[in-house]
């Protein structure tokens, strides 16, 4: 396995402090909303901070522990888990048992997308696991995403919803309102299911819309992002980059990240 | 990671050879029945070899690659691999892309045992990844269960059938006959979905039934195994046997290893 040690030392040691930071909404009862980095990103110039999520459905599955040790010290700021229950999609990935291990070795922010039919019986095995973020599909959960966005907060995790690409952006817009609102929306810009597709231009509509109405929400877009993708993303205002293969299989993917990064920090500026 | 290495590497050399033959089922066009380890069970005096397959549910998901290379120094015949979906049971564990990725780093028998509702949409995936026995569950096939042995077969990999607690040794008769039979029974001897739990001696009367009517078959057991209880299912006429937590969770797991194995060759013998 290749490691990267001092190369990018110092940005590897800000990042495991964030990560650590993070980690707080899943294990504390800290109101997580009032630890968010806005803070450092007001003092940046910058509306929404930035938070690149090499998506570990492109790693070495049988090397997790040291696949997500090598992200952070390249720079990540979150490791994005795709967990596919085969019915939602036809693929079936990985669940909270993976989680459960993998938290044992990092105190990094989980970010979990559950590609499944049935997200509620997920809530209690992914909070006991250690994940961070808990985003659900809002196509299977049209009538019980109060319920369970509340269980979602309870069990220490921080909400978010996703949609498919043929679903219309307003089908979220409730779940960004009343008593308890998801605090990210992730846009998909692919059909959910498999890793290695290509970027949907037409989805940077919704992340728009979303973004004209919900200056400060954190908007994440996973599909296809990568060098030739990134700044249409950020231009449009996705700031949660989730980056599967153009990470994973870049010669340098420090490289690939802060590229990433340097794109929505640049479109936040001149938002 | 612990690594147990000179200590018993004569053992392990022959395992390697072993699992190096069986990884044949999942990636050559031969015909894997005649490649089986009857003449050297025969050479022993018994009549079906001993298998002990740890079950990688108990293992460090985050480190898969090296636990099952632990397994292996320790004895370990077969990886067992706990496939479930969150639909047949409550609980989601992994699927085809982690069987892909560990399939890099060893030739050892991958034994797929699929808690899942729909284990026909998984043939193709399970053999492209490189699983060696893909073993469905019998109350999920009634309908189509020839079909899935022949596609099973076609991909490369070896059938086995599966029973939950609940569901009458008769059910699986009908997949031992015929032109595509199963060359393998899973009597479950837990409520299938998680780890640790107790074994249920019961189950063993539906082990007896098949062993008396099929002397030559492989028939595993899965929950509950270990030092305590093997003697029972070896009696019985188990020759293939899954361990997790009484492997894992053991100081010296090479001896649990062996001590299965033990029983169920001296059960064997004396049938």
């Amino acid at each position: 396995m290749m490691r990267v040690g001092k190369m990018i030392n110092s940005r590897a040691f800000g990042i495991l402090s964030i990560s650590t930071k993070s980690h707080n909404y899943s294990t504390s009862n800290l109101n997580y909303s009032t630890i968010s980095n806005h803070k450092t990103s007001s003092e940046l110039g910058i509306m929404v901070e930035a938070k690149i999520a090499p998506s570990m459905l492109s790693s070495d599955f049988a090397n997790l522990a040291s696949e997500a040790e090598r992200m952070l010290t390249f720079g990540a700021d979150w490791l994005h888990m795709d967990i596919m229950d085969g019915h939602f999609v036809p693929n079936l990935t990985i669940g909270a048992p993976v989680i459960e291990s993998l938290r044992k070795h990092t105190k990094a922010y989980l970010d979990c997308h559950l590609m499944v039919t049935n997200p509620l019986d997920y809530v209690d095995q992914f909070g006991k696991a250690g994940a961070s973020g808990f985003t659900f599909h809002v196509e299977v959960s049209k009538d019980n995403w109060p319920e369970l966005v509340k269980q979602i907060k309870s069990k220490g995790m921080r909400p978010g919803v996703a949609l498919k690409p043929g679903t219309p952006i307003e089908e979220v817009f409730p779940l960004l309102e009343g008593e308890h609102p998801v605090e990210m929306v992730l846009v998909m810009t692919v059909e959910p299911g498999f890793g290695g597709q290509k970027f949907m231009p037409d989805m940077m509509n919704k992340v728009r819309t979303l973004r004209e109405k919900y200056p400060t929400l954190d908007i994440e877009v996973d599909g296809g992002l990568g060098p030739s993708t990134i700044d249409a993303a950020a231009a449009a205002g996705a700031n949660c980059i989730v980056a599967g293969s153009s990470v994973f299989g870049a010669p340098e993917p420090a490289q690939v990240i802060s590229l990433l990064r340097t794109s929505v920090n640049k479109a936040q500026k001149t938002c």
